[in-house]
């Protein structure tokens, strides 16, 4: 057994049993491997961004690395953004690089680079394997490391793949059971006692069905608020779930929500601060005078903290306060943001992924979907765009049996848009929505933002998609994705339930003129 | 005037008048300065893969380096392989990228990243400006090094570009007249004259129509084999040229070639070294026995170099041999490597700017091609594929009166596809031609290199890009750029005359079954 095979059976044998794949010579016995061992799933992306979104919206969707294989230091950069999303988003990811052969590397052929200098700004680990008989243990190690949500880049010289190895490394125990802090929860119960004005702020392994619930007793009980980060991980929503706000991502907006709060208890989110800087605005959202205090972090177990902090202030499930929800109407008339977002809410189905990186469009997208059926609602941790049709990949390779809807702008969906050969290749459940406003409108606000006055002719060419336009049902024929454009918000019901119903890849193109 | 707009007058003052950018908050108010400052060209590209190998390909063909515009960690992370390409290809680019405002970074919002820890891998020289009134003076040296054939990339904190500045900075004089070392051509001359089998191995700046010609006597004089690299960053070629044959990439073709040389001169050109590993194959091709000699580097002036040497050992232009080219006749019948070779030949047009990631397909089409019209023919200096269509992109910024002709192969293709789009906007004058296999087959070939053996169904899934076909007149039309697929060589010859009449942007798929 070489190097290469001996890293596939660990793997397998450590439960990675999908590889997302865009290999080059280097990994050519990784791939030869896959023919020797089975449970391994490989699934190939046409760029490389689209292999490590995907792994990001695998391990999100399912809490189990997948691995990827990328051809050397240009395969990792073109993978780098979206492993930035992930390592933001605390998506544990087998991270595996082909290099050349040690004793090639000192010749500096043409693709020889800093692999590791690459790998390190977006990676909590990083092991070059010096020698076939160690590729094993070092991805064993990887695995491990990928479970506890960390990217684990591990190098694989072409000579550690085809030398000789020592078979499968012992792969360790799966993770140990996460548990939390019990004087944080206790702190945060006295706080809570006090009546003063708290946020509970959430994020992570909080916004399941159970956290959200609980949360929901404790507010009912103790007259604290609960928000979510502006950006969350996965947030399980729609009807029945204890349905929370955000902390909006303008600070306009975000701060007078803010303003009267005395504590903010964070249940794994971090400290409220601007997404960007901007001349004579905070970066710290939260006032001044207000205490922040951490009672779980990521990696802790947040639903049984937040259990024991519901006990620690005697809340019960009947303290939950009922919620009034938008109501849904099917729309007519214009094509509205207004009237997208309903028909949107109308459309989830049961069950389903939602990945939002609908950026402008989709604003107002939140409190219309709280009365949608119960579903899961994925976002752009690390703000790189181009996450969310490669997160919907991964998403939908790791749960076949839900249907997957992405949401996203032009703008963001021309970074990855390999993403929908590779759905329809594997024949994935995914809609993808494109809302085609022909411009990076989020740039358009942040000019003003930022104190730049108004756009010229030269500026607004920077931000604007059009002359041409994009043709986004021809572009996803081209990848062999069934597509239609939508102009009026009649044809966007009947173009979003004919995808609902039917199982594979689709694209609605979504015009928008206002 | 603010960090911004000191930034950009410096950059113009400095002869960098085309920007190419994809840019974010971060960098909104260099994209306001813009509207306030004439003589900067500022191309949008929609993924930042275009915009740093754009700059490639301007510098390429101008000597003179473009700027980039790079939004944060992941912007520059996503134009990072296109980078390594350049840096290979020594192409100066002025690389900015945008990061947060000084005093945000620490607050650790989602898009903070390790920039220069990204950045150094690609770079020659990397630098933060630390506040506005630096702005200037940071940018002027980074004109200066990327003159010098450098990836400079100047880190631009948002602070540093709205605070105020001291205004443009002093830019230095264009680079000096390059030099060579005497006593290096000396010692060439020496083994020259020993008539010892000699091999001449030229790149950079010695592929000049003048440079080749000077190659031709000296070969003529004494005997010598004149040889290019397997990869050039631009080889003048064609008719009235003199025709040099590259080192083969096939290890196994390579070999025999370079067997019985006893002295191999380096004319900017590194040592013969094998692409990649494998198994009982060497990395160093030229023979035991036969000594490397260094007579100019990088940097150097060649052309200034073979003049003296010629002078050196007495070679006169009656010394050039005559060349006899492949006779170029207009193919009809099938649609074969050979046939494509001819019809590409007799296609390209006077003056033209070939721009080759043709890979497999295009092995065979060096010969014919010498007895084209005269062109220059460039190629991919680091190995990181999707090269061609952002250099292409660039190259016709630079030169906007001359044809480029872009060769890739569909699997290249995919990975920077967005350039078509920007060749819409800016109505370049490129026709790519895409030669759609739906295969990886370098890597077919690869996978028998390394030794790997005969692929089974689950390895050729990772090698193949059918089930979907891709169809690259769809994907065109989404860019707005015209497109016909051809499937007969008699197509393709008309597609080709058309596409060459024709000024703007076109794209020919060649749908190949052999």
């Amino acid at each position: 057994m070489n190097g290469a095979e001996s890293l596939v059976r660990t793997l397998v044998a450590g439960n990675v049993n999908v590889c997302f794949a865009n290999p080059g010579t280097s990994e050519m016995h990784f791939v030869a491997a896959l023919d020797r061992v089975d449970g391994m799933r490989c699934v190939l992306g046409l760029f490389e961004g689209i292999v490590t979104g995907a792994a990001d919206g695998y391990y999100r969707m399912t809490g189990t690395p997948a691995s990827t294989l990328l051809h050397l230091g240009p395969g990792l950069a073109n993978g780098l953004a979206n492993l930035h999303n992930a390592k933001k988003a605390n998506s544990g990811i087998v991270n595996i690089v082909g290099q050349h052969a040690v004793y090639h590397i000192e010749y500096n052929a043409p693709l020889t680079s800093d692999i590791e200098g690459l790998a390190r700004p977006m990676s909590a680990w990083v092991k070059t394997s010096p020698d076939a008989k160690s590729v094993a243990r070092d991805g064993a190690e990887a695995i491990n490391q990928a479970r506890r949500g960390k990217i684990a880049t591990l190098i694989l010289p072409a000579d550690t793949a085809w030398n000789e190895a020592d078979g499968i490394a012992q792969v360790p125990a799966d993770k140990q059971q996460a548990g939390y802090a019990a004087d944080a929860v206790e702190q945060a119960a006295k706080i809570l006692r006090t009546g003063a004005p708290t946020l509970l702020l959430m994020t992570g392994g909080a916004l399941t069905d159970k956290g959200l619930a609980l949360a929901a007793q404790i507010a009912g009980k103790t007259g604290c608020k609960v928000m979510g980060q502006t950006y969350n991980p996965k947030m399980a929503r729609g009807r029945g779930r204890y349905s929370i706000d955000r902390i909006p991502y303008v600070i306009e907006s975000a701060l007078p929500i803010l303003k009267d709060f005395k504590h903010i208890i964070l249940v794994e989110a971090n400290d409220p601060v601007a997404f960007f800087a901007y001349p004579n605005k905070p970066s710290m959202l939260k006032p001044d005078g207000c205490d922040v205090h951490r009672m779980t972090a990521g990696g802790d177990n947040s639903v049984a903290a937040l259990e024991a902090l519901a006990g620690a202030v005697g809340a019960k499930a009947s303290d939950a306060k009922p919620q009034t929800l938008v109501e849904l109407n099917k729309p007519t008339g214009a094509l509205t943001h207004a009237s997208i977002a309903q028909a949107i809410a109308i459309a989830i189905p049961e069950n389903a992924i939602v990945v939002d990186e609908s950026v402008t469009t989709g604003r107002g997208f939140f409190p219309p979907t709280a009365a949608a059926a119960p579903h899961d609602w994925l976002q752009n941790m690390g703000g790189s765009i181009g996450f969310s049709t490669p997160v919907s990949t991964g998403a939908a390779i790791g749960c076949p049996d839900r249907k997957v809807i992405c949401m996203v702008g032009d703008g963001s969906a021309m970074y990855t848009l390999q993403s929908l050969w590779t759905q329809a290749r594997e024949k994935l459940d995914v809609v993808t929505i494109v809302f085609a406003n022909r411009i990076y409108q989020i740039l358009r606000g942040e000019f003003d933002g930022v104190g730049a006055g108004q756009p010229g002719t030269r500026a607004m060419d920077m931000l604007t998609l059009d002359r041409p336009n994009l043709d986004w049902v021809a572009l996803a024929k081209g990848m062999g994705v069934e597509a239609v454009s939508v102009a009026t918000v009649d044809d966007f019901n009947k173009a979003l339930s004919d995808a609902i119903k039917t199982k594979g890849p689709r694209v609605i193109e979504v015009v928008m003129t206002a």
